[in-house]
């Protein structure tokens, strides 16, 4: 049996080992309730990343540091000249965030190049993990600001005037950290890019299923709306004179979202997070609301077809009440599909494992959103429990993990080659 | 022609006069905007009484202040043993109040006492004009305390404990007044009490109505309302995963909105004039939403009715959108009708004026509901612009004023004898 399975699966990674590092990196900036705060570059953050290139120094790794805070950590290939096969995530945090959102991906990498050096195997690329700076947003706007440089879509110059709340620039927290590298500047120059990751969300957990091929990310538009009726006192107002907002809100809410959950291939999602009525009172009929809707679905054309349905309805609700409503499209991200080949080579190394699986859009950003703009990217998800990210009760179980980093190195072989 | 419509309409109500009583108060803490700002017991309050008390004092009555701040101006009868026929309003205004609501009540009064004076008419009753304190509850909540104290809803001991922003109870600001009669104890002692009004409510004006004959006021019952799902991720949480409390809020909104649509009578009223997102976020799924919900009608029974349907609703939604629903009913004011032989006056009163009138239930609370508890009571309403009150911009056309004016005259007369 032993045997066999090893002429299928012929490296292992060790479970326990990974599970170790996670929970090592997770001490440092633990926080009260199981979680961590490594805010990007800050103290705590400099300190997880120290770690982790002292485990990588073990590995006889060369580290470099980009101009806007993106480690790379690199283990040599046979054929040196090639572009490099690279995974990697992020291991800064939310104020209050958890064990493994990016924490996994970047750890996972780690066990791959230890699993790789204690099988004594050189690759024919070059492998990179890479620790993206700066990837919540938390401490600097936009997230993913350090991907998005690498991938040429932001400026460095733009990147390192943010500020965060204290007025400190991104380029100062970066120099305090005392570990860029001089003169090594980003760009693209990867073979390809693998991100292991938490899902983030309860589909996986729901299925039973244990790892996810992530084969893009769904596209996103986001729309302030503002919604403006009369104002009136709730007794003496009957209904047949009120231009009542709040019941206009009421009904495209209720008919957006019923058409949303009417779709059988269950890809649209609508949600409105903030809802807000200016002079609100118990007695008094809202004369506006002002509320944000956010529009998603995993195809570009049909989220197209989602906006211009919402469209109609803020017409049609318009009309019926007579209320004026007004909205703005704020942002608007592209369905991002994943490179096939990547794609195909996960789907491959998921196959391999013993485990339920099933493929899957992302509904979260992530660095590899950006990178794969620049080099064909592929993304793998392990469940978590309840869904729940960006919280201290954040939680991967070790065997998760373990089958990620396993699809991870198996990816990463195949890719690179031997 | 002249003798003629004298023969029906003995004494005709001055509308240039009243205006202009009504303009002179206005001027007692005018506002930019064409509004009064009057607080209850506030230097203008205090001046607006005063200017009051000098046209009355020129007309010979006799005045007095009870001890929660109510005004009682005496015009004495043949038969001063007999109990008052009352009327009144208040002299009190929102901080950017108009210069009706509240107003048009007193200063009619005073131009029905006017019109008695120049025609040298002794009612067989004694008649008093009562100006209530604090109507608006803007300085001091509750709203109308002071005619309810009058009526035993409330002890003076509590009201004189009310206390301001600044932190100035009632009894201080009533006695900073100066004009409080020392030993005068409130209490009922009134054969009937009418109350002129501007309606604060569109009904009149949308359909072309002058006068209205006011029956009663509309039950009204109160409830905070709270919502509980899951807060997730608006991003990965498809929607057959989610337990949105503002979907299911919307949904709630929308059925009691058709519900009390629906209604053929148009006798039932649904506001929400409060939503709450705690930690609100737009691409965060709303875990909770507090509300508030207004149910109103004009039968006690139906709006027993009513608060049911909505209770079934409240179970239905938490069941289909798996959120759990918690209510509580905060305030609960019972359907008034006004005294059938008062409103029988009014309607003849009304009768006798060339002028389009409907019936109607008051929508918002007015002295008059209190004072009802403790005398036969009844209410006319005038139109005013758009609706609108509460505000500077609220408006009433002189000639309307003098229409309600006269029919308080004529009602007044037939309930006092001659």
């Amino acid at each position: 049996m032993q045997a066999v399975a090893q002429e299928v699966q012929p490296f292992r990674i060790d479970q326990q080992r990974l599970w170790d590092s996670l929970m090592d990196m997770a001490k440092i900036g633990a926080t009260a309730k199981g979680g961590s705060c490594r805010l990007a570059f800050s103290e705590e953050d400099t300190q997880g990343r120290r770690l982790l290139m002292q485990w990588c120094e073990a590995l006889g790794c060369e580290m470099r540091v980009d101009e806007v805070g993106n480690l790379f950590i690199r283990r040599e290939g046979s054929e040196p000249s090639l572009a490099p096969v690279s995974t990697g995530s992020h291991l800064d945090t939310q104020p209050k965030g958890g064990r493994f959102d990016g924490i996994l991906g970047v750890l996972a990498g780690l066990e791959v190049f230890r699993v790789l050096d204690a099988q004594g195997i050189v690759t024919r690329r070059p492998l990179e993990l890479i620790v993206w700076g700066n990837e919540e947003g938390s401490r600097f706007s936009p997230a993913m600001v350090a991907s998005g440089t690498y991938a040429g879509v932001f400026e460095p110059t733009y990147t390192l005037a943010r500020e965060d709340s204290e007025g400190i620039t991104y380029g100062e927290a970066l120099a305090s950290t005392g570990l860029r590298t001089p003169d090594f500047k980003t760009g693209p120059r990867l073979d390809s890019y693998f991100e292991l990751h938490i899902e983030q969300g309860p589909v996986l957990e729901q299925e039973g299923k244990s790892l996810g091929v992530v084969t893009g990310v769904q596209g996103i538009r986001w729309f302030d709306v503002t919604i403006s009726g009369v104002a009136a006192h709730a007794g003496p107002t009957p209904m047949r004179y009120r231009r009542d907002a709040m019941m206009a809100a009421a009904r495209l809410m209720d008919q957006i979202h019923q058409h949303v959950q009417s779709d059988p291939t269950g890809n649209a999602r609508v949600t409105v997070g903030t809802l807000n009525i200016p002079s609100a009172s118990r007695n008094v009929i809202p004369g506006e609301v002002s509320m944000t809707v956010d529009l998603r679905h995993v195809k570009e054309a049909e989220l197209e077809t989602l906006e211009a349905t919402f469209m109609s309805m803020l017409e049609k609700v318009s009309e019926e009440y007579g209320v004026s409503v007004t909205q703005e499209r704020i942002w608007k991200s592209e369905v991002v599909d994943f490179d096939e080949a990547c794609i195909e080579v996960v789907r491959q190394a998921v196959a391999n494992q013993d485990a339920p699986s099933r493929e899957m859009m992302s509904g979260a950003g992530h660095d590899a959103v950006y990178v794969s703009r620049v080099a064909p990217t592929a993304m793998i998800f392990v469940p978590c429990l309840d869904g729940i990210s960006h919280n201290e009760a954040e939680y991967a179980s070790p065997e998760d993990c373990a089958l990620g980093c396993q699809v991870l190195l198996e990816s990463v072989l195949a890719r690179a080659g031997r």
